[in-house]
């Protein structure tokens, strides 16, 4: 079954012990796109400026990869540009230019309402809302977020992730929005939003999931050299949401996610 | 089988957000011993002062620890005290008082040569190859170190490690001592030193052990409630010790280590 993601496409430059690339392509909506695409049909929405060369559709199209959803406004592509340094572990952001994405206003086409497996990447929490209200009745919802929105709006956010059945965030986004030094507290006060699971992703170290009665979690496969860790993350939420939108609802199902509520967001959709 | 631990013994005085507690019995050998008692017989060498209350003692009694190589010097015992923040994955020490321990010089006793498994906790490097030059054919011995020892002794640390079967370390020493970023290139830097295994402890993250064609990750026991942090690596070197010196030399001949080389320090025994 097929799985909307809903984020970024940007062009990054990137500095690591290893080298310097500039322009790559990049963004959330990307590296979930492409992660998710090695398991199932995969649909992006996502908005790039009027700078945003053909190869990069191309990119898209090569593999199979749905962007009938990307919008095209006048302006520029989102750009970032950051530094690593040693481990690579935190990158040190130089420069954010949002450009078209700063008015990014997400609509979800026709076609993609039905989308059964939904990821919301880290956008501001009231535009992630805005795509719950377009969708109908997905299976199943994840959400993430950063510490941009959470230091800014943080009611959003909680609300959000609450309404979302699988929340996907980083472990110090996790202590951060619940004034948690610990992580296992931390994932259950997430879940006392409403969300069903917790994901958190510890870069190098693994992830682990906290739900009902459940904890497990999982190291992180050892790599003899990294080069560059952008995207990690959306690479794990997209390989996450791929094999589960694979699998279909017989999963979701079995795990007891998407009982029936919908709360805040009308989720029921019209 | 046995265990014997040769470290430290010392008073902690330890502040964490949870409170403050005064000259609690800790130290290298304390943790380990306590830890690796669930599952074998454990002999320890350590140095305390004339201070050291009878109480102590029978701590260790109590537990069924051999103390006899436990000596006693005139002067005070070993004092630490420090204070962790936040998540409390580091201590911030505010006082080191090695007293008695300064010229702490291991004489391994007679009834302890044969120990069939050792454990080095974390002293001056020169000092843990004395104990190795003392024991008789060990089936197996493991070594810890510390920032401290790789700053001022690198290439004695390094010798050290390589004269043991098992380097047990933490993931910033691993990469302090090998100048590396990574832990897998570390890790395996290390075993070039002659080191089998090398266990590398990740704090809450868990632990990853590499060997040759093996490396293997486990996460660790996600804890709702950490209290204090103090002697945490200590603790788990005991459980890993006392639970392979429980199994006996069975599980040392299954995976390959104490091959019968002997190198530089002789252990071979006299």
């Amino acid at each position: 079954m097929s799985v909307l993601v809903v984020g970024s496409i940007a062009f990054d430059t990137v500095e690591t012990p290893h080298g310097r690339r500039e322009e790559m392509l990049g963004g959330s909506a990307t590296h979930f796109a492409c992660a998710a695409r090695y398991f199932t049909q995969v649909r992006v929405v996502a908005v790039v400026g009027t700078d945003f060369p053909s190869g990069g559709i191309e990119f898209f199209n090569s593999r199979g990869v749905d962007v009938e959803g990307v919008q095209v406004r006048e302006g520029k592509t989102f750009r970032w540009e950051a530094v690593y340094h040693g481990d690579m572990a935190q990158a040190r952001t130089l420069a954010t230019h949002l450009n078209v994405f700063k008015d990014f206003a997400p609509t979800i086409p026709d076609s993609y309402r039905d989308s059964p497996f939904v990821f919301l990447a880290n956008i501001d929490p009231d535009l992630q809302a805005d795509v719950l209200r377009q969708v109908k009745k997905p299976i199943l919802v994840a959400a993430d977020t950063m510490n941009h929105w959470i230091a800014d709006k943080r009611e959003s956010v909680r609300k959000l992730l609450g309404a979302a059945d699988v929340a996907i965030l980083n472990d110090a986004e996790a202590k951060m929005l619940t004034d948690e030094h610990n992580l296992a507290p931390a994932a259950e006060k997430i879940r006392s939003y409403g969300t069903k699971y917790v994901v958190v992703k510890k870069g190098e170290h693994g992830a682990m999931v906290f739900g009902e009665g459940l904890r497990f979690a999982l190291p992180g496969f050892p790599l003899d050299d990294v080069r560059d860790p952008t995207g990690a993350g959306d690479t794990f939420a997209g390989g996450f949401m791929g094999r589960i939108a694979q699998l279909g609802d017989g999963i979701v199902q079995r795990t007891g996610v998407r009982s029936g509520g919908d709360g805040e967001f009308d989720r029921g959709g019209d």
